[in-house]
């Protein structure tokens, strides 16, 4: 893999200078049309051996481009606000937008790496590191990014030679590594890692480049022609978001069992069993919220339904639980204008609860394969691969301790229609209903069939969908309580058998 | 100032009953009514004594309004994020957007009064902290907030039956709090400083309400209805941002001597002698950014000037003397949705460095007084207004270490000319010129006095503007990397006297 790194390539200065201005001439247009278009945002990572002119490149493009759109992100030491969500979170907050450029110096790469070669995991751990990289690649290049990913290279000769003179140079030598690239043992154990890292995560999506270090001509050169290749071939690719689909459409039911319609739509509880129910339910949240068991979690609540399904009442008796310190309740509407210049999953990212919080989503990710589907807001493609997206991002977040319960509402088509009427009625509650509601009621065997896809296709071990027949509320409510408790206490007790 | 909240106010159990209903429903109108109109943001600031019943009536404010609009955020010790910034930043991450409500259960003012009974600081630095948070509310509540400031008021022995009956409460006694609340002392000194910053902080725009917590029913009811009567009378209120403006114009020069004019424009500096100063401030510059006296403070450079006065090439020669780890560019263009939402300062509140970095905007904050009062933007109130606030700003960042410089950029109206039609035929600096390019050049009158105005108004010991005669672009570079030096070294001298 690094062979074709190390056999001394290199370009003469005369060569160099005669081809930097009409390089750098278009980058700064290619930089400029895609900042115009705002449709993308191009991505590179920086990763490699230590003395191999990752840095300097990293100032040569800012010096070639248009330094103001872009963005160099160091990812060194983990903050305490970062060590507290999931390993992608420090990533995903600092995503550039649309339009813009991040060059990620220490990305998910370098933390891998840096995990594996001191020891603190097995190829096991590294392995899914790797699956998790490529899962998120796949997902942010289909949303439109462009990723670069550059591994500087040196042989061990080469690199033990740059070190030195690195050393005698006042302006590196109080740069700090975090790893001991003297010894010889490092170098192996990198490179080793490294080969398994890039040989597994090299898609034609966003491939490796792997360029020698040693000739700064040949390296810089390198980069720019192909950072100019990608963002030309970018901008005259199709819009992101419009590849053809290579399969069918999802296989249907051919017959007329489905799961909302075996649901029960009958159960009920009577006022006393509710109020005895609810009080018990939520005595028990409010002591597995305040458990010190809880330090190790964090609870998110997704809460999906039918219009007036009665999504608000359930989340404001499961709040009523709680003191209002322990959560956040986040309404989910039509992305604003800085959501749209993200990967749809960002915006959710931004909400994901620290450790020991406990955050309830009032609509969810899941507008990607029920209202964006429905309606036609993403194309066929997007909201297909949105299932697979889903599953990985809610991997991570249940890898990472969290608890990850969705319930969806359901009730029936004449009680929808009797709560519409009686809404309408009422002054406070008629915020609550709009000509939209309505027209939604048209597409009901729409939405039925993309809640029973959705459900098909995302109800996991890890985060199974809880379906609540919503006709009762008491029974609603009461449903949504005890889930919550059990998806909990089953955590809680998953830890002590670790 | 205590005196009323300590004779035991109670309300009678059926009163509340039959007042409640009504109560929750206004409460809920109005919430979705300020929702819906979005041009205010909600903050309510809880203190006030141990016990008092701060948690539970932030609890029942969820409760009785729809908790989906409602943010209850907490402030105990700062993370290390925080602390690398100034004290104002966490406040700032955390406002609600207009529209909705912020619960800021722990604040600026329990932050300065537990520093100041656990005696880590006097008097004279709490009352900079009064002063700070007059300002900032002020501002916010002239951006179109809301801003409720309830003090929970218990007299000593009421406190200290009621702490008495919480430790038995195993619903209660797992919370920690800051102040030793057993002891005497702490009651008398937390009440002591309290009555000074109630006594200075309660404003017409801003009152401090006293609440006894004894009765809760009393203390409910009364929280409930100075929101509803708040939120109702903003709700009926004009515009925000539309108040008539009590004060003239600003006075003018009556000759025509004028800052700008003042310039002397013909200064230049012949090639040789430019890349000979340009190398040597750059390497100046890229010491003082490493030395190790920088880790106590931040870099903040504002550029502003003329257009195709040479800020985007000035910042490139700032950016190119150091490593992209260090800086971090911030291009200011019209805001977004999201930051529409906000007052005008949050999106530079969010892009401050922290304590060891450096921020380069290219256009800034000053575009309050700038381009939207020329352009008619916002009101004459809001852009007159906007001097004081810049000011405190920018106090709030010296004060925290950070460094800042702000740059005018200044070229005669022959150069500007020569510039626009020279852009216009090379085709990567064709972006850089736009119809409204020259439709501003109309406008230069204008523009030459609101930067008059400008300056004298903001121009301060602590942030002076640098005006930067322009029109030689060599002399420009080196006078804007000189004066970054400058202001570094004075910075690392002043550390020196402390």
């Amino acid at each position: 893999m690094f062979e074709s790194a190390e056999i001394g390539h290199a370009i003469a200065k005369e060569t160099y200078d005669a081809e930097v201005p009409a390089l750098r001439e278009a980058l700064l247009e290619a930089q400029y049309d895609l900042h115009e278009q705002g449709k993308r945002q191009i991505i590179v990572l920086i990763n490699g051996i230590e003395g191999a002119g990752k840095g300097e490149t990293v100032k040569l493009l800012n010096e070639w481009m248009d330094p103001r759109f872009i963005e160099v992100r160091t990812f060194d030491q983990q903050t305490d606000e970062e060590l507290a969500h999931p390993t992608a979170w420090r990533y995903w907050r600092q995503l550039p937008a649309k339009g813009r450029m991040g060059v990620f110096f220490g990305n998910w790469y370098s933390q891998m790496l840096q995990g594996r070669v001191h020891g603190l995991f097995k190829d096991a751990v590294l392995d899914q590191a790797i699956n998790g990289s490529e899962r998120l690649e796949k997902m942010l290049t289909d949303e439109g990014a462009l990723i670069f990913k550059f591994w500087f290279h040196l042989s061990k000769k080469q690199m033990k030679s740059r070190l030195k003179q690195l050393k005698d140079d006042p302006l590196h030598s109080w740069r700090i590594s975090p790893l001991d690239w003297q010894q010889s043992k490092t170098y192996d154990k990198f490179v080793r890692y490294g080969e398994r890292v890039l040989r597994r995560t090299s898609r034609e999506y966003a491939p490796w480049h792997v360029i020698e270090g040693v000739d700064p001509y040949y390296r810089s050169l390198t980069v720019g022609r192909l950072l100019l290749e990608g963002m030309q071939a970018a901008l005259n690719a199709p819009e992101p978001n419009a590849q053809p689909l290579s399969v069918g459409p999802l296989a249907h039911n051919h017959d007329d069992v489905t799961l909302l319609g075996s649901l029960d739509m009958s159960l009920s509880l009577e006022k006393d069993d509710y109020e005895e129910q609810l009080i018990t339910e939520q005595a028990r949240l409010s002591g597995n919220i305040r458990d010190k068991r809880m330090r190790k979690h964090a609870l998110v609540a997704v809460f999906e339904g039918n219009d007036a399904a009665g999504k608000g009442g359930a989340i404001r008796r499961v709040a009523a639980a709680l003191d209002p310190r322990q959560y956040n309740i986040v309404p989910i509407a039509a992305p604003s204008e800085d959501e749209r210049a993200q990967p749809y999953l960002w915006r959710f990212w931004r909400q994901i609860p620290a450790r020991g919080k406990f955050t309830v989503f009032d609509r969810s990710w899941y507008g990607r394969v029920l209202v964006e589907r429905v309606e036609g807001f993403c194309s066929e493609a997007d909201w297909l691969r949105a299932y697979g997206e889903i599953n990985d991002f809610e991997e991570q977040l249940t890898d990472a301790g969290i608890v990850v319960v969705k319930f969806w509402l359901a009730i029936d088509d004449k009680t929808q229609l009797e709560r519409f009427k009686a809404r309408e009625k009422i002054p406070f509650k008629r915020h609550k209903i709009t000509d939209e509601d309505w027209r939604n009621r048209e597409k009901w065997p729409q939405y039925r069939e993309a809640v029973g896809d959705m459900v098909d296709r995302t109800s996991t071990e890890i985060a199974p969908w809880t379906l609540v027949e919503a006709n009762d509320k008491r029974w609603a409510r009461v449903k949504v309580l005890r889930t919550l408790n059990e998806a909990l206490e089953a955590a809680f007790a998953r830890d002590k058998k670790k």
